[in-house]
């Protein structure tokens, strides 16, 4: 099995990668979500559903006296930090034409961009894909 | 507007996204994407148009004298390296127990793991989804 088609079975879908892009951006509630993306709220209901039962995202009450829930990423989902800046970078470097504006991703401390991320080797030089290769298992 | 949406526009796709993995692992032939996805072929054929549309991909013959295409990653294709190996490394750390086998990524010339790849500050320090911040800016 890939590990690729394995996390694509549980993220290889745009609500879903959108959703966590946004909790990455510090969003919780069902509201929140569904003004940020103009999702319907059925379709959001289930790709929150699905996400928790991945345990992607944790609902929790959002206060002792609530019947809100928030949604907040578990540890393994924010294992896919890396996963939403790559997206970002690529699209941030290819899909904008010079001098058109974007959001930027910068360093909370300093207000610095962050270091565009390269594939690299236990060397630290640049891999393209073609310095890589993909080492099969028996199943 | 936002560069992780944009991206997603294009390639926020399960499908999509599989034949990127599979053209970065040196398939370039309708058949062997067909036969490697087990995907259906009108669906596969609407996949490599948008790709080809997008610039992604391009479709050159095999040679010629034959009427097969061959789809190539375009530079920014290519470009697109980052995204599957973090999607590949999610799924390392965070789908497979402890023992169970999967493909991995090494090195060509020495047959090394690639390094694991994090986000990181100008300083080289490893970032958190919580030490970075999206600046966002006005359309």
């Amino acid at each position: 099995m890939c590990p690729v088609a394995r996390s694509l079975d549980i993220i290889g879908d745009r609500w879903s990668l959108l959703i966590l892009r946004d909790a990455f951006d510090g969003l919780t509630r069902f509201k929140e979500f569904q003004e940020n993306l103009g999702i319907a709220k059925n379709i959001l209901t289930d790709r929150l559903k699905k996400l928790s039962l991945d345990g992607i995202l944790e609902s929790v009450p959002v206060s002792d006296r609530s019947a809100y829930q928030q949604y907040r990423l578990t540890a393994k989902g924010q294992a896919l930090f890396p996963v939403i800046v790559t997206l970002r970078q690529w699209g941030e470097t290819q899909l904008f034409e010079a001098g058109e504006k974007h959001s930027v991703l910068v360093d909370r401390q300093n207000g610095q961009f962050i270091q565009k991320i390269e594939v690299k080797s236990k060397q630290n030089q640049s891999l393209s894909y073609l310095d890589s290769i993909v080492r099969k298992v028996e199943d």
